[in-house]
């Protein structure tokens, strides 16, 4: 390979922070000059982005020819067809971008491809003996995300290695899954990420087990739980144990009292200890059943209220909440929307009112009323009297009210209990790497896709999918190995290998660059010559921010013999004799 | 590399062809399992395919960098506002894929993209010194075609390599379209491709100087010209020499003539020879003007009629026609707008009547009036008289009528002169494989992209756009290599080397296949193993279809000592001792 000029190379550094960087990799991607923006969420790869890009695929495929699986492409403009199929057309709802083609035909942008992956597996394959089989694409996606950010980390036009398996039965997908699972840790290692596997939801999937593989970064979007015992998830997995049913024979019958200026759930249990006393200990925030209203919306534009009741000392978690409506989307239940509900007395709902159900299907409101788990029965609440300034003490569940069923979108906190016994929750945030799904038989069966088994008779394929953000593992492993100074690539996936630097005007300092850079380049490394007319700061500066893993400075030493060599990552400069600087770059290079 | 088992290679071959495939790559792609469907003019990639596909994308990239062109990669979905400024988001007329965002946002599918690359460099770049520069990017585009058709050939989502050159000058700007022009014909002789250079015009890109590549092909959809002294250029861009002006002054006045039942070119010159013979030599069909009135609908959605004129043994060529109105678009001339213009008598159309003009701008109908370039000063023509059954002979041009300019898209015919002299046109078909334009400061100018030059003043930078369909080569090979019996890949962009099949159920024939295969992978070919349990007759069959250049059949010579090596695209059939299989088949996919 040749040597690449820096005077030629097409990149610019900037000396400013751009203007709607959020994020370390954001922030350095641009100043060095390896992406821009080109509209929100969407971006250009110059020259150097490019080439860690190439280098992040690279193992990513390399990861899955490993495993056997068998590379596809599919385009990226989609008929409606398929996705209208499975509903997916309707339920992206605003997240998918949509259009028409010349003659009014319905079309996508794919933002995921199951349909396509099922329907030509049906097209190609009928036998039992043809599975199990496992497909990936490398390519590009869109998702119209509503508030796209940090760059590379959540962008409208992104690449996905996305792959699929077809297997006869749920112990096969099991397999597959195990096998996909590997190479995901695989690949994880290989990007040098700090990452955590954690079960998931799988949303607008479809389908059962799941999990996410989450670089762990203290700014990351998604929160996860862990704990002592090995336990992880991320909140919208996370499940509470519900705890057993409570004797509440010897509990006082509901009582109304007048609690004026109760605003707030302290100022409510202060109120409430004063007045209704409990006889065993005094009331707490986790005592009182606080009920919060939302509107959803559906894909299909419908609407419905929901009311969730939930100890009054967690807040509703909206990402929970979202994944557990999901397709539907929360919106705000408005004034217009209390208006339209006269048995609200918004401050002061609660699910009973003179022994009448004032929530619920089949309650005077009419309104759907989940519950958190911890509403268990024979729990005593202190929650909402529906007449303003008053609340209720001793409302027991299931002897003075009932729900229509339980939702579990309550915060997590650090400290409650993992649902499988092993010890205290700590939560801590991520960005989502991969995410590995058992589809099960949903897209199979609601696409046809069928297969003569063993004994002759059609049999419903099981399938998997997989994926692995590629341009945002480019973003998180920037943003994981950045530091105040610019980009520090890990030797695998920087855009060259080393930078050499001629320091000072003699015409002898840049020929001998030349020449070094030169026998590096020979001995098959990636090289870049800073043959710039610029000052030496300006060309240590512009090294650091580009990150490249090794710095030769060739400067006034060479009249002595030696150059400097710098690692970007470790901060070390070494004197090194001139003669020794070729094998010396090469062994760090090569990790010898 | 490890050797791929048939029976778990991701493909079905067929046996009939595809209902919509019109040419044989078409066909062959489908029924080989290189490609699927996914809606009109949108194809999926099949492993077999997408190997192709790499290879020439490869094949490409290295041609790109050999001459320094540095790879960058630009979004798909991109913003209206560069392509608003430009006027191409409206040129582009129905064949522009547009959508909106959540938010209400214009966006376009990217059909190519001078636009960006201008930005980006007017972004990065502010001094003569850094030029020239020379960007390229391997892309999927989109093109909304009114008739896609021939599979990869035509598709509306397509793959392509496009460049772009930045230069202070012209003179830079030939030097680097000369470059350019030099990695494609480096392009072209890689891909085997039977190609031809032609003068083209620039359409939709703007800019002046421009050539295609095409690939000869009989089916093709472009057609082109060539004269023995290597004039070659495609139809839209040849040029009609325009004769000298010829002297009227004892040219008979204008004589109108009663002419019923001459309603074609060759009655109506048998009228005229008639009633009206001309003094020198018989009137022909060359001495007619005939008079064709379109409609001219422009991207902006007004009309326009246009009237060309031209000699009656000649059609107007509707691919020149576009050619020359673009970005408008000629329709039908219809009834409604006949009756809009009173003045026109159809059928005897004819620029002048009693001494007065009817066609032209300035004329009593007021339409535009172009004519051909042979229409000169002192010509006499036989033409409509504007009068039922009635026309005009002796018409000269200049002197009895005028035109509002001239327009060249008469149909070019075999036997033609060239235009520079060079001798009598042939004319031939073939597929566009690539297409170099000298842009000129189109859109630097359009969008601001100037730099400093060497006196310190802002100069408009200079662009060349270059364009090659990497999907459509892929089909374009196909199309030239296959034959009655399935594709026929060049050895070098073969998805697989060699096929080893046995043949017989005798099991050691299937280990000694085995064993081979191994070798052969092991000494570095690609090697595909056909190892399903079918007949001979059906291995022998796919291999053809899938166009293996090698075949190594293990069959019942191996008792003898030989197996047999097939050559796809030659026919041959040879029986090599088993011990020197191996190097036989490394020599020939070597090509020692």
């Amino acid at each position: 390979m040749a040597v690449q000029k820096m005077s030629q190379l097409f990149v610019r550094t900037l000396r400013e922070d751009p203007a709607d960087a959020e994020v370390p990799s954001h922030r350095w991607l641009v100043r060095a000059g390896y992406i821009r923006r080109a509209a929100p969420g969407i971006y250009s790869w110059l020259p150097l982005g490019l080439k860690v890009l190439a280098k992040v695929e690279q193992i990513v495929r390399e990861e899955m020819v490993a495993i056997g699986a068998q590379e596809v492409r599919f385009p990226a403009l989609l008929p409606r067809e398929p996705y209208e199929t499975t509903h997916r057309w309707t339920e992206y709802g605003p997240n998918l971008f949509r259009l028409k083609d010349r003659k009014g035909g319905d079309y996508l942008l794919g933002p995921t491809h199951e349909e396509m992956f099922t329907l030509m597996v049906k097209d190609l394959y009928s036998s039992y003996k043809d599975l199990p089989l496992t497909l990936f694409q490398i390519q590009t996606k869109y998702r119209d995300e509503a508030r796209p950010r940090a760059g590379l980390l959540r962008g409208r036009e992104f690449i996905m290695k996305d792959s699929y398996t077809f297997d006869m039965d749920a112990e096969g997908l099991q397999a597959s899954y195990e096998t996909h699972r590997g190479a995901y840790i695989n690949v994880m290692d290989r990007l040098g990420l700090d990452y955590v596997i954690v079960k998931a939801m799988s949303g607008a999937m479809g389908g059962s087990a799941s999990e996410e593989f989450l670089a762990i970064a203290p700014n990351g979007e998604d929160t996860f739980v862990r704990s002592p015992g090995g336990y992880a998830a991320n909140v919208e997995a996370v499940t509470v144990v519900p705890p057993a049913a409570v004797d509440a024979s010897a509990t006082p019958a509901p009582l109304v009292i007048h609690t004026p200026g109760a605003g707030t759930i302290d100022t409510l249990v202060a109120a409430v200890n004063d007045t209704a006393p409990r006889a065993d200990r005094a009331w707490t925030g986790a005592d009182t059943l606080k009920n919060v209203v939302f509107m959803l919306a559906n894909p299909d534009g419908t609407k419905e209220a929901l009311i969730v009741g939930l100890p009054g000392d967690r807040d509703v978690d909206v990402k929970r909440l979202e994944a557990a409506i999901a397709p539907a989307e929360a919106v705000a239940f408005g004034d217009a929307d209390f208006a339209a509900y006269p048995a609200l007395v918004k401050g002061y709902i609660g699910p009973a009112k003179d022994r009448q159900a004032m929530l619920g299907k089949e309650s005077v409101s009419g309104m759907r009323y989940l519950v958190d788990p911890r509403v268990v029965d024979g729990t005593a609440w202190v929650t909402g009297a529906n007449v303003a300034d008053h609340h209720v003490v001793n409302l027991v569940m299931g002897r003075d009210f009932s729900a229509d069923g339980v939702i579990d979108v309550a915060e997590v906190r650090a400290g409650d209990p993992a649902p499988d016994g092993s010890g205290p929750l700590e939560l801590a945030r991520g960005v989502e790497m991969g995410h590995i799904f058992q589809l099960g038989t949903k897209y199979a069966e609601s696409l046809g896709l069928k297969v003569l088994d063993a004994n002759g008779k059609l049999a419903t394929v099981t399938m998997g999918s997989y994926g692995i953000g590629i341009s945002r593992a480019v973003a998180m492993v920037a943003e994981t190995t950045c530091d105040e100074r610019g980009l520090a690539w890990p030797r695998n996936l920087a855009p060259y290998d080393v930078i050499v630097i001629a320091t000072g005007k003699d015409e002898a300092l840049a020929v001998e660059a030349e020449r070094i850079a030169l026998e590096l380049s020979v001995s098959g490394l990636d090289v870049l010559l800073d043959d710039r007319k610029a000052s030496p700061g300006v060309k240590f500066t512009d090294a650091e921010v580009l990150g490249i893993p090794t710095v030769v400075v060739v400067g006034r030493g060479l009249a002595n013999g030696v150059v400097e060599v710098r690692d970007r990552t470790a901060g070390t400069k070494d004197e090194v004799a001139v003669d020794d600087v070729v094998s010396r770059v090469i062994a760090d290079v090569r990790g010898e």
